[in-house]
């Protein structure tokens, strides 16, 4: 692993449309760019990653975040796997693959959108194994590209078609980082709130900090900084009190898996910011690509909640903010119920979320 | 100002009823001791100060904070400032404690127990100013003692009542700190806990962490584990997702200032907490000492919302979280209104809020 402060790829290897990408893959095939979202605002820094054990790695650890971004991430991990089996045979090849895949499912358990790429890229080993590594190497990474390029195209889209129900002008408020760093580029919920800009809205932006990892105030106002739009941060309690006071004219959030009925996980903190939407009338969207929608997954009883420790509440920067002896609760994740989400955009189209299943079409 | 790392008073000295106290005024009258705040839970440390203006800095910074230890940290202030005019004639005594009544009224915005504790101390300055100086002084001491004595008999009584509302076990949640170290000593919200749990009822306290300040895991987490009160952190935005998860009892919270209707002013994430448990059916209750209701202020659109620094929440531990030239929000406290609440408790008695003015007897 090596750490640089630019970007380490040369313009043409980007996929994210934008000078910043969450993770990106060497032309060569032979490297994964993962932007350090850790030590975001303060640095812009990559590291360069070249096994899939770094990759599973970095997504454990949070290095990359973000449910279409780490399914990114993880087709890539795939790559470096097909680059390294090259001079295996069909079944070390596959027996490669499967381990790789089996070590960057097991990175995080709640985003679907993980074990979705790791899924279609041991479709595609099964399909290629028996063919020259070289060729499986470069199918592979086309695979990955492929699925980068899409994720990307699917936030544009879904940003369109959820462009058009934001005010003319206003404050959106969302939770998290469901952006261009939580995506091959563009974003979910802030590709929407883009597209509405894109198209003459006058909004600007109030990002939750989002406690414990700050993807809010860390991410969001980051992203959205450097590429001009309006934003304002506010600590996670005071949502309800800008609600009152009518500041917020809608609220869009990304998504780490969405069940069949229409029960949204996502970012511990979003199922309270939808309550707070329901109780002043305001509309509450969710944004997510297609392959958020889990449809084998009937609600949301049904989706892991992913426990993490403790002390990443209870520290923060290094300094302990919780006594010696006192747990800290840290569920990552809360489910939203269907009951209170308004509408949800994904490329395939626009439902609520009683119609979601109907895009499956 | 001196910083020692054990509490300086002698035993006698103190009125909290703990080891540990947010203010006390020393035997001699001459010092005032504040427990440092912002450096819990990883340090008890007290600083002793010997001037109303550095009593009036203590409380804007907030090394004491909650709304009666500041009125008792003015009332000390008070003495301060009557043991230095001891010299003086009646008019250069009375000019002198106006000004220090100003200083220290000017500290801090949103607690009205503040102005109350220093509109008592001036009409006593007034009634006495013409007597031997020394008198004047010991009168203003006794005056301030009582007023902390008092406090910590109202949070005794009010946790009587209380603590009847309370179920026999399960988890309470409450949030920012309103505990023996935002009193005089027992604590308001916390002070109904703790009077349930001397009942023998089997609680466990849930405590947001409240940013900015973190009062809920700094300062709520370490009274109730010295006091071996089994107590648990959560982000903020975790309160919601326990709610759904059955996991909430009640909510205790205290308050800056209540409003003639009942409308309740305290720190920043009160009210959504309150729309939370709205939404929920859980019982939401309020507890402060009479000295927090203000009559005069006919509901919470009159109450004055102290705005702080941006950097107060954008920097955590000395680490920026917000990127530079983006402006994190900063209103300290909000106004949940009557309709949500289910009860206030106060020493005069409980009420519904509708109900409040009618204990003004």
């Amino acid at each position: 692993m090596s750490v640089t402060n630019l970007p380490p790829w040369a313009p043409a290897e980007a996929l994210s449309g934008a000078s910043y990408s969450a993770a990106e893959l060497s032309a060569d095939g032979d490297r994964v760019f993962l932007l350090e979202q850790r030590e975001l605002p303060v640095v812009e820094r990559y590291v360069t990653l070249t096994t899939p054990a770094e990759v599973a790695e970095g997504i454990r650890a949070m290095v990359v975040r973000g449910a279409p971004a780490i399914g990114i991430a993880a087709a890539y991990g795939m790559v470096l796997a097909a680059r390294a089996a090259r001079g295996e045979g069909a079944e070390g090849y596959l027996h490669a693959l499967r381990r790789a895949g089996a070590l960057l499912d097991a990175s995080r358990p709640t985003a679907v959108n993980l074990s979705w790429a790791v899924r279609r890229a041991l479709a595609l080993a099964e399909q290629h194994a028996p063919r020259d590594g070289e060729q499986r190497f470069q199918e592979m990474a086309a695979f990955a590209r492929a699925l980068h390029r899409d994720d990307v195209a699917a936030c544009r889209a879904m940003g369109r078609l959820g462009a058009a129900h934001l005010p003319d002008e206003g404050a959106i408020l969302t939770h998290c980082n469901a952006g261009a760093l939580a995506t091959g580029g563009y974003g979910t919920a802030l590709g929407v709130i883009r597209a509405a800009i894109e198209a003459g809205k006058r909004l600007r932006v109030l990002a939750d900090e989002t406690r414990p990892y700050l993807q809010g105030a860390r991410l969001t106002a980051w992203e959205l900084h450097k590429d001009g739009i309006p934003v304002e941060v506010l600590a996670d309690s005071m949502a309800g009190w800008l609600m009152q006071r009518g500041e917020v004219k809608a609220i869009v959030v990304g998504a780490d898996r969405i069940a069949r009925n229409g029960d949204v996980a996502n970012k511990i903190g979003t199922y309270a910011v939808a309550c707070l939407a329901r109780h002043h009338g305001i509309p509450f969207y969710v944004a997510a690509p297609w392959s958020t929608v889990d449809l084998a997954t009937p609600d949301g009883t049904a989706i892991p909640i992913e426990e993490r420790a403790s002390d990443e509440v209870g520290l923060i920067a290094g300094k302990r903010m919780v006594p010696e002896g006192v747990r800290a609760r840290h569920p990552a994740f809360d489910v939203t119920p269907a009951s209170l989400i308004t509408a949800i955009f994904t490329e395939r189209g626009e439902a609520t979320p009683g119609e979601l299943a109907r895009l499956a079409g």
